[in-house]
């Protein structure tokens, strides 16, 4: 990184490193760019120096930078009421909700709203083990479900508390034919095999002890894992024979990202909306997190459970009316522009073509996956055993992508490749030529 | 309640009750005000019924409603970037953490930014374990530290999730003459005892398997505990002692609401700034909830544990330049303004001198405690025996101050009294002289 020759730049590089803690990193030797505005899908620092933003921020910037109907929408109620409890009613908070019910489908009543991922998913936790009066949380090995204590728990990938140290959570494997761990052959037969393992999992827990099965509905930290077919419906049928509850993470592939509102409701070879959870989980996309803000979608039977019983959970700023007023101008531009069905377009026609040209092109590239505008491209050392490259490669591909104008999102041996739904076909090709460049400079090295 | 006559406040109660998940109650028959707009101490319906917001929301709207400053700060960013990600470096969110470290003392050189207090005490949890390399938190039975996972399990009201179906969390009694849990006739033999407690406490769990001692600097929800003479100091000798991080949680008692930046830095019996945690949680005040916002405040030891090891924790929205923004222009007005020294003499002049003729006037009130703009009134049937009134008593008190255009906050048998910092000595003449009324009101069925 260079110095910045403005002094907001370099002042806030420097209080970068000397004041905030910093979270999934080490708070020594910091050099992170200074982001002082965006527009759409491109953000840029205080010298001007301009980024195409194909992360999202945190795959939450989905309605683009600065979307000016939602920029506005927070002024407005800023200047009206910045902040109710939610012990009150409040117009806002009515509106968002009811327009997340309008997306969500009949099966669900209620809208409980939080902060972020992590809270939205603890509560929809702390609903189904009420509502079943059962103890045992399922999730997969490959999935993030957020940082306090019973997401985190939750969560599979390294970030999680370990299960010796957590009690009523157990993990188990999902689909994901590239690294298959059923030794399958085809999408089919992964995804059978992968609700053998789940069905397995079950019985030798106890389905008695099961409150509820979480899954995001394309696992997203963990690689943009679009279910094989039937997989998600298969799930959903197993939950129902044992009187578990089905609570879909949609936190990062919601509000468009998946190029659907919710990316369960997509068809993985069962017809469109042929699962319905119990409970959904949102966040990033919801306000594409102008205001910070998630919450649980609850369906009916679950809401019916709390009619005259107490629902012991809260947060001061459940429901808060400037997030609420993102959500409502958010949802209504999205629809409004087409937005979720631009980004299916993207997927379908520009990003997912281009990324799988890239693939043909660059043999250390394993593969492609995803839909919309939410798309893994795995970076491997040898394409028939699929080794990871190392990390020093990745970190030169990093270096390499933000010297030339385009902010990456890595994980492990991956780019995750997700610009705003309101990406252009235009700066999806500068943007894969730019990923091209520096995946040819990386490999000539 | 009456019907509201406006239609945007009759649609606001519908869809409070068909669309929206309640927390901390049932979701049948429920009657909420609609809060449209506020001004300072003052709310307002959509009919243009006034309330003076005694409660100040949820204790988090310090700066009082709509200050223009804050607005106008919030305004302004949303304008210029309203997201974005942790990972990049941001001048708004380096000058919030500078400014909290500012009023946080020496001792401490980061912030780790949340969305509320809940994260704030989960991170903090995480921190005190990694650095310790124990498990064990202690915490106090009457307390609340927020709804998430870890949170959740530290609080020790009715709504934490019982010691069985948790682990690594161990609770103690705190000073509470009022109700003594040892037998105590006087403050400082309160605080004595409370401190040879928890010292047995540690002793009986073995301090060497202690990460954390995490107390509110005046547990708030559990009734405004202010502590007893050198309580706080025999705490933090206590942890020193043994290795064990001392966590204080500001989240409600910080910024203003006891007339102080933060709590734990007044004079309770030894001096000023005698105690020095190792970690401070904060949230609510540090921006009146204008946008959702909390944190950690780290001090040099833990800060230094992770220069170049990993935090393993974060999450979408730490340091988020609304809420950034919101927290420099609250903590720049309440100093310009003199807010928080204003609150110590609303306090100390008004409503502590108030509050103490209200009690004397009614035997119904049983003890009277507090500072700054932070008190509690308790009733009892019997100032003897101390016997809390019944729920039926509160409902009516509280059904009485609404009525009178007061809301109140009711827990349990008290109301805690707890306007905005800008408070008026007016406002709180015409506060107290209907709490009077309504009290009077009650007594009389
Ligand atoms: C699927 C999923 N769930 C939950 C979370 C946690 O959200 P937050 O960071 O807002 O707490 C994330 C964040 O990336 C996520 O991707
Ligand atoms: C002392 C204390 N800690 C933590 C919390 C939790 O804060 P939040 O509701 O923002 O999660 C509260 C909320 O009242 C609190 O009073």
């Amino acid at each position: 990184m260079t110095e910045s020759p403005n002094p907001d730049g370099a002042r806030a590089r420097e209080l970068d490193s000397s004041a905030v803690f910093h979270s999934w990193s080490t708070q020594g030797g910091r050099d992170a760019i200074a982001i002082a505005g965006g527009l759409g899908s491109t953000v840029w620092d205080h010298d001007g120096r301009r980024y195409l933003d194909f992360a999202s921020q945190l795959v939450n910037v989905n309605i683009g930078h600065q979307h000016p109907a939602v920029v506005e929408a927070i002024t407005r109620q800023a200047a009206t009421l910045a902040t109710v409890a939610p012990n009150h009613a409040n117009l806002v908070r009515g509106e968002a909700a009811q327009r997340i019910l309008d997306l969500a489908g009949p099966a669900f009543n209620r809208v409980f709203f939080t902060n972020g991922g992590a809270d939205a998913v603890e509560n929809a936790i702390r609903m189904a083990r009420l509502v079943t009066g059962r103890d045992t949380v399922l999730s997969a090995y490959r999935s993030y479900h957020g940082n306090t204590g019973a997401a985190i728990v939750a969560t599979g990938d390294w970030r999680r508390i370990p299960n010796r140290f957590a009690r009523g959570h157990v993990h188990f494997f999902g689909p994901y034919l590239y690294r298959s761990e059923f030794w399958a052959g085809s999408p089919e037969e992964e995804s059978q095999r992968a609700l053998r393992h789940l069905e397995r999992v079950i019985e030798a827990e106890g389905p008695s002890t099961i409150a509820a099965i979480l899954i995001e509905a394309i696992p997203g930290s963990s690689g943009v894992l679009v279910p094989p077919p039937g997989y998600l419906r298969g799930v959903r049928e197993l939950a129902s024979r044992h009187g578990i509850l089905l609570v879909i993470d949609e936190v990062m592939s919601g509000f468009g990202r998946a190029g659907e509102w919710f990316a369960h409701r997509a068809d993985f070879g069962d017809g469109r909306e042929s699962v319905v959870p119990d409970l959904v989980t949102f966040a990033k996309g919801s306000n594409s997190g102008y205001v910070p803000a998630g919450g649980v979608i609850v369906s009916e039977a679950v809401t019916a459970a709390f009619t005259d019983t107490v629902f012991p959970g809260g947060l001061t700023y459940s429901g808060h009316p400037l997030a609420m007023a993102a959500i409502v101008a958010t949802i209504d531009a999205m629809k409004a522009e087409g937005i979720v069905e631009h980004a299916a377009t993207i997927g379908a026609e520009h990003l997912g073509p281009g990324l799988r040209a890239l693939a043909e092109a660059h043999p250390v590239i394993g593969e492609v996956r995803g839909m919309g505008v939410f798309w893994a491209v795995e970076f491997v050392d040898d394409p028939d055993a699929r080794t990871p490259v190392s990390a020093a490669f990745m970190a030169a591909l990093g270096a390499a992508l933000r010297e030339r104008g385009f902010l990456p999102l890595i994980v492990e041996n991956r780019i995750h490749v997700a610009p705003p739904c309101v990406v252009t076909p235009a700066e999806v090709a500068r943007g894969l030529a730019l990923l091209d460049e520096a995946v040819t400079a990386v490999e000539q090295r």
